[in-house]
């Protein structure tokens, strides 16, 4: 299922190979998220394109609409969307307390309301994995409770707890061995909850083990720390997700630590509010400076958006709100992020690894990019 | 400059080559308009695997937004959108009287305010070559007012005798021959004014003549009459172009009544209303009976869309608002259109449009093509 091929010697980066029903993922990799069963503004084979392997697709909104039920019906989500590549499926659990009304926990699930019509749901762990087999995921995720930032540890324990006990169910009510399940290890920002978490949970014999309950509001000084304090207690042989993070040199600052997989939807988020990354740096296409600027978003990228367009015409066409536009810049963003998975497990295999974190660290643009409130709030769903 | 290579033997219609500085245009053929230098949600190498050779700009848009001078000083308008093919621009009346509010015409020009800045501009026959020219169009329009539907024929006339004096100017103001300018009849609905603007309009020796005042508002009888008077009037040795016309069957019968361009927003516009063309009609992707629906939008089409997805996945996209799916119907409507038009080529070089008109008037489904009040008005800007 999960081999190490190749491991740094100066950190704890390794390069790796996940293998799944629909193939094998190279890792680490990046995986960008389609919500509705689609990486927003793009098709799949501009996403393979981009160098992606795996994409995500949100439990939560296909279970809505159009319907585990009827994607199973017309084949699976594979065939669905198009998409022959690995699919992994979050369990629907951290959508329903950031998107839903009134959600609520019960030891037997979490109750919610639809964002979408208000009719009332209950997720049991049962039920997100046979939504999820039902969808034909490669790789599945357990149902967890993410409690926000800041938790004191009483509440902490408990939703810790809470997560172990739906751990086991999802464990159990899984029908077969087609599909990857993994773990979510919790526990906020407390040492004594993450160590006990990542230890019960890695106990139960999952395939891989998520680390959730960050990027939920910490500063970033803290989700390293908690991040390098977690990662090294998990199983050596098992593939390590870090959920839901991050920007680029957040992510090569977590390949460093032992992460294989990610998701985030930064990449195409950022794109569509016009923000882009580069080798040189981000850049805002809004920005007047660009308004005759004939050269590509950057001049280091094969993407077919800056093989084929200058930063005027994509600012005009942001101005003028073409829909054009969100495909271009999302599929830019896209492929620098494929770029630099593959720049990072090549630097892994040569040995260098440590040598590109240098460079990153001495350039000073990609690393320590962190947000400015107007930004983080500009990002909101 | 334009060829005409075969001629039905029972209608009007011949099939044409229309020589532009960017290459030739087998006529009949279908422009899609791309409004802001881009084909609403395609990019450039889509609109070519649809069949498109030449696109239409818009004038006043590019004009205003952003700018023609910006636009010439990096290399022009093909540059700018990475479309290689022959580009028609329009001349921007039309829309200063659709889009601009205040809008008023006075001997020298038309005056308007800009609808995204309010800034008070003039549009001259001199400036409206001048922007067109400093574009890169291959096919240049001539400042005209195409005067709304009803019109009586005082007022009709005055129009004409404007649009004549402008056509005049534009001619004078050209600097040079790269370009194509097409002159514009007008004259309502009226005979005698269709007769003498086409005359005289003529007889100023455009390189092409265009029927603009149609799809103005009234009914499809009498636009079918005024094109059916109008055509025959018109040189045979220049290309003739029917402007803003329209929907398949419209299209195939303005063919045999001699027309060999024709722009419309219908397929892009319909498409992001969720309206397909299809070779068994016309569907509505929003509609319930497509939940589940396994097939392609046409069996019979061979675009990205129907070779990749099925129709319950299309309405899924659109019932979730996922920016893909605009693209996707885009695209399939515009591959309609470019099936549609090199059906119509082939048709009259093998000697067999009438029978191709028999077939389509027999099957009922594409001729005859009507909008509902609600669907026009759905289908507004």
């Amino acid at each position: 299922m999960f081999e190490v091929l190749a491991r740094d010697a100066r950190t704890r980066a390794r390069r790796g190979r996940l293998t799944t029903a629909h193939g094998p993922v190279d890792t680490p990799a990046f995986m960008p998220v389609g919500t509705h069963g689609a990486v927003r503004a793009l098709a799949p084979e501009e996403v393979k394109a981009c160098g992606t392997r795996m994409v995500l697709a949100n439990t939560y909104h296909l279970y809505l609409r159009p319907g585990h039920d009827l994607i199973a019906s017309l084949g699976g989500l594979h065939a669905f969307m198009g998409w022959d590549g690995p699919i992994l499926t979050d369990s629907g659990g951290y959508q329903v307390f950031s998107l839903s009304p009134l959600a609520r926990v019960t030891p037997d699930g979490a109750e919610f309301r639809s964002h979408l019509d208000g009719s009332t749901h209950l997720l049991r762990p049962e039920s997100a994995i046979a939504i999820q087999e039902a969808l034909g995921s490669d790789v599945m995720m357990v149902l967890d409770e993410c409690p926000p930032f800041p938790c004191d540890l009483d509440a902490a324990r408990a939703s810790m707890e809470l997560t172990l006990g739906w751990a086991e169910r999802c464990l159990a009510a899984r029908t077969g061995t087609r599909a990857a399940l993994f773990g979510i290890v919790q526990g906020g920002v407390h040492h004594r909850l993450r160590a006990e978490s990542a230890a019960r949970t890695a106990q139960l014999g999952f395939d891989g083990l998520a680390i959730g309950g960050l990027s939920v509001g910490e500063p970033r000084e803290i989700r390293r720390e908690v991040l390098a304090f977690t990662a090294p207690l998990l199983p050596e042989d098992r593939p390590v997700y870090l959920m839901g993070v991050g920007l680029p040199d957040e992510i090569v600052e977590a390949v460093g630590m032992g992460v294989d997989l990610f998701d985030c939807v930064l990449p195409t988020r950022m794109a569509r509010n016009g923000t882009l990354f580069t080798s040189q740096g981000r850049l805002n296409i809004r920005r007047a400076e660009y308004r005759d600027d004939e050269r590509p978003l950057d001049e280091a990228c094969d993407c077919y958006t800056c093989r084929s367009f200058s930063r005027a015409y994509l600012r005009h066409l942001f101005v003028a709100r073409e829909l054009l536009v969100y495909r271009l810049l999302s599929l830019h963003n896209l492929r620098h992020y494929g770029r630099l998975m593959a720049n990072v497990r090549a630097a892994i295999d040569r040995g260098e690894f440590g040598v590109m974190v240098d460079q990153i660290r001495a350039t000073g643009t990609a690393i320590e990019e962190t947000f400015s409130r107007a930004e983080e709030s500009a990002l909101k769903p």
